[in-house]
């Protein structure tokens, strides 16, 4: 239960409608996730969050679904049962496939295991990972 | 320092070396990192954990640099220091460009901060994310 | 659902009962928190927590609202749920408004960002940051 | 070490150095922080960051202080070195006493105990906490 | 809920009911949790972890009991509800009396207190940890 | 390098001195860990801690060795370099072999793998895991 309820569209202010409009608009959808109607308690964050995540999320030098698979493995990493489960369902509507979600999960699994193994064995870095290099 | 130090080839036992030389083979290298060399004082788990580290991260579904993407950002939310270090690397040796590495944190930045959006506003998962699909 | 039920007040022990009469006298309610219940499986960790927290949150240099924000920040970014719950609680009542509350979250998320940043761009401190000063 | 270096004053962009410049301006200081001129290779990135920071961090419900100290306790249960020494140091700019500090690190040390005992105990979210209020 | 639902033993392929058979005899139980079932959708990463954690968990320098003992520690500390609840359980079938479980939750408290604790002011390792020494 | 650098014994309070010379007493040593140096610009928190710690980490229904493994299980899963260091060396001078610490690490990387996957595939918690029973 969001801790002060929900933001409703029909409720909603016109500066945080003009957020839902656009995101019923890109997304090309006709509801609001749960997420967005609870922030929307604070409509600078609303704002804030939806023009960030536009324009990071949008196609760039990686295609939209490779960050979507991006997002679930902080989703996953960080334990966040919400996260996890919208952004899988977005993944699956930029075409993820249940094989690739397999993987996906295989590789979140293994990284976490070495993340731990590097760290308990206490490995220091490499002198060859160290060095800087031109972008 | 790992804590025990590292086993350099030349003191490998021939079970550590053999994972050694599937290593050198595989990722055509002609020097072991310190994570595999740490981890060498047990040999089964230096053996089990290249083993499901050469199937989960071999083509499939998912595209080689795409698993690398992958663990960096599983690498750092977890702050793990080393993981971070290193498979920034191997995603460079992959292919990964400067543009590339930029909007993979872009992503992986703004997935822990809605993550954190979500778990403190509560938000309930929408109804439409918990229906099981067919994979 | 606590892997031991709860310790309800009319069957707890004396030694439990100090405590929990002293919780009711201290945060002037009358009804004890699932938390203080499932703890008080074991005595020790019931006084020895709560004895801690009195002391901790305590006014003091900061004050009592400053110190549930920041028990906040730490339970959204541990992902707790019961934690994020019964705090953001004791927060409203020690007089969080909702744009206090909008705030924190918005300065949790921000900081939940900038950390993974700097963890991938692998940034190291700034050399004035690491001279210590008087107290 | 930055993984691509960092991106110097006299180097950079002249849509860099116009961030530089407001982040000179705003913070009243002569020099730009590692932090900055590491994610510098990322000029939305960069542009974005400074932008939400500065709206966040401004003064509002929560004054500037209070809310270095949430940033402080987000970045120490991270577990994130460089964010736990450049924004103990901006505290410590903004009045942050030897005191306060003490008391914030008592907080957040038991803010992470209480939130393990009661993931551990598997304490189920009590109903009055459940309820949404108004904003 | 599971993503993609439950691979249930009669409708799961030959491969799956291999390792499903193997863990109903090497556990000594008639029915299959439900973490196996869910990552029955992937038979490549149901075998290897079910292998692994055969491997892992068997007797050795450290007793079954004590093994469990570590793995609630960690999935408490990551907040994983469903390995906390399952793993607890696992641990009392192996004979973790209350008394154990108690002390087993005050430990996983107070270092996670600690851990922040350190980070927070930043302590620097002590030398005489730093000296690698022989297994 | 602790923020506000450390109490050396020698200028210590006689309140922190009284807690430096119990951990001597009771650790059996000459020397006081960065850690108490660094906490002790706090003595109220350092009385705390020690106290706590010495109670938690006392022969009970666990064996002090099985305590220092839980701590390394905890330290390693957070991240935290000072406390994988020094309760790696304090679970050594209890008696922990290369063989032990190896197992130990073994299950920390596997149970961070498979509590990732759970999360992953939204595993829900099995009926019977929820079922509370007598301690």
């Amino acid at each position: 239960m969001a801790t002060f309820g929900f933001v409703e569209y029909d409720q909603a202010s016109p500066e945080v409608k003009a957020v839902y409009d656009d995101i019923i608009a890109v997304r090309k959808t006709d509801s609001i996730n749960n997420f967005w109607k609870a922030i929307a308690h604070d409509p600078a964050t609303l704002k804030r969050t939806w023009e960030s995540i536009k324009q990071i999320m949008a196609p760039g030098a990686l295609d939209p679904l490779t960050k979507e698979l991006i997002y679930i493995a902080v989703s996953v990493t960080n334990g966040c049962e919400y996260c996890t489960a919208s952004h899988t369902a977005s993944a699956r509507n930029k075409g993820m496939t249940g094989a690739m979600f397999s993987e996906l999960l295989a590789v979140i699994g293994m990284a976490n295991e070495t993340n731990r193994l590097s760290t308990g064995y206490q490995v220091e870095v490499d002198q060859q990972f160290k060095t800087p290099v031109q972008p």
